[in-house]
């Protein structure tokens, strides 16, 4: 009901207060589950500045507008790209169905090539229409499988996904393959580097294995890199990333705005998610991401040891920063986990595992505690 | 460039702090063209408590999320519906393209038919490939006429859709007749009412003439509202509303998550949008909400005598809360007004007119310092 009368903002301060405090909080160590983190000191400074500021304006909020393109140049020259164009969004999963529409308006065809582990997004993205889907085989690492994706290949396919750091695993696509392939048919790759494209370039600085994916391919076209996951700057923070020759093709009029183009799906965007990653970038440096993703590392090499000595299963080497523990049945263990320890952790129905997202909010502790949880739950579940 | 090093925290914040005082702020007084304004007090602390929660987990976030369902259903009370089901969208751009997905969905077909005062996410939703546009002609009111919308109705239309609250005018489409005609065609309608949703049920309560627009319509089978247009809420604040026989037909599968199913594009929604519409609605009530309106029409009524006063031209007497002022080159007046004065305005190139939205945090003195500026830029600018 919309209420009739309102009451004071004390008394509905204090009410969400109350009701804000049966949630969790990252700080709490007990989501090991998603991609969110807690955010940069910056951050809720940087917010309140720019509460009701939109980048819709782009005249009005003309200094805003500016940091805008001035991250995304960062991220474009973080991403090997020269002539990067892109813009913020409200995270990946806009960014994904902008990067299918984007491989059909530069094909002109319908079909696109995506991994079998690809995101739910490009679900949507089929579902509204956009595009249809050609699901590739995934090897026993769960990186698509260049073979398949190559015999999928025929005159109705416009374009190639590739993904950087994918949700179940946590593994690389050969993405270098993807371009070999594109190449020879004369197509264009989109890659999904929600959650890589923050954590590869520094693991690569940090003298780490990590093969070409990025707009040093010249086949890669797009890409998308959410900072509301690696990047320390709160939901919603997604970026669509593009190369400068295909804005024509690829923009949305804007009646009623000056500067008549946009390159999103959402029009009103809030001002601050760039401003807040602009003073993320410039408080850490590369050299602060790498000390970041150094110590994620950390944690997850210190994860995977001890939930192997304390003779839990972990299905796989972690590539990145996901690690993988194997139950029988994951719904249930994490659905009691939940219940009685109130801890979260994601679940891979294709790995029969759980899953542990190795965020900056991570440590050692939370993962002692996760495991002494884990290890209960289970000799719970199988004893009844 | 992405930096290699970074900067102390207080170094980058008041290089922020800086940047930000370029650009304006709703309490300047000196924003009268766009639908953000000034947020209710209570928006900046719910920020901070979920400045890194997230509604797609509404297992991890549980107590948000039902906060979420509870916002939803006192929208559903206020339009009047029962069963009303719904999800908080980044604005309505993205409402939009779910609405005309929903009418494909509903429909099986393709076409369907907008007022061409329709916002341009219509057009995205077409780019995209959702639905394909017929565009029915508007009266000199800017609203949609009905019999031009019957003439477009063949058998590859599959829905229509009316503006409640128009961005040009502030006039509202004769929804009424757009449900006569969906029933002799067995089609539904989709409401784009972003800004009327939060201001018209306050109208009628206020006594004042307000034809049927909502879920009262047996035919209205969806509708968006934006809390962060008059709902006092920082954007990203959409919601996109449905009645709940269509849940099937709509949603979208949403694997990682417990809860399977997603209704929006975006995946990852902040938290604090819905806790800070709820906070908002149970601080002010219909009542509260009522004098915000009562307060905007009479800023409005203001405006429109003064702009007389001075002999400028306002080309239609507003149904809502969006005064015209007819001049010779709009986007030249604006264009001096924001680089001489500081004042923005919008622009209707259809009407040949600035568009002033009258928001909450438009006063009189707002308005006079603007018709001093309007006055000085006309006169300037035919002096030239």
């Amino acid at each position: 009901m919309f209420p009739e009368r309102g009451r004071s903002l004390d008394a509905v301060l204090s009410e969400i207060l109350r009701i804000r405090e049966k949630d969790p909080s990252t700080e709490d160590g007990t989501i090991l589950g998603t991609m969110i983190t807690t955010p940069h000191p910056i951050s809720l400074k940087v917010v309140s500045m720019y509460l009701s500021s939109t980048l819709s304006d782009p005249i009005i909020f003309e200094e805003a507008a500016r940091l805008e393109k001035e991250v995304i140049a960062a991220l474009g020259d973080l991403l090997n790209g020269s002539n990067i164009m892109g813009t913020f969004t409200s995270g990946g999963s806009e960014a994904n169905v902008l990067g299918a529409y984007m491989l059909r308006q530069v094909s002109g065809k319908k079909y696109i090539v995506v991994p079998e582990t690809a995101h739910f997004s490009f679900l949507k993205a089929e579902k509204l229409g956009i595009v249809r889907l050609k699901l590739a085989r995934v090897d026993d690492r769960l990186k698509v499988d260049p073979e398949s994706v190559e015999r999928l290949i025929d005159d109705s396919v416009g374009g190639i996904v590739g993904i950087a750091v994918n949700t179940d695993a946590g593994s690389v696509d050969p993405i270098y393959e993807l371009n070999r392939i594109a190449l020879e048919h004369d197509l264009h790759v989109y890659v999904d580097a929600a959650l890589g494209g923050l954590v590869l370039p520094f693991m690569k600085d940090l003298g780490l294995c990590v093969p070409s994916f990025d707009f040093e391919l010249e086949r890669v076209l797009g890409m998308c890199v959410d900072p509301h996951k690696f990047g320390l700057t709160p939901p919603p923070a997604g970026t669509f990333l593009f190369r400068e020759n295909i804005a024509d093709i690829i923009h949305f009029k804007a009646t009623y705005y000056f500067e008549e183009r946009q390159y999103s799906i959402v029009s009103t965007r809030p001002a601050w998610p760039p401003v807040v990653f602009w003073g993320v970038i410039n408080t850490l440096g590369r050299e602060g991401f790498r000390n970041l993703v150094r110590r994620c590392l950390g944690v997850r090499d210190y994860a995977v040891k001890r939930l192997e000595e304390e003779g839990l299963e972990v299905p796989m080497i972690p590539e990145t920063i996901i690690v993988n523990v194997q139950v029988k049945n994951p719904r249930k263990v994490a659905t009691f986990l939940r219940k009685r320890f109130k801890i979260s952790v994601g679940v891979s129905p294709r790995l029969s595992s759980l899953r542990i997202v190795i965020m900056p909010h991570v440590t050692e502790e939370s993962i002692e505690r996760l495991i002494d949880a884990l290890k209960f739950s289970i000799k719970e579940l199988n004893d009844k």
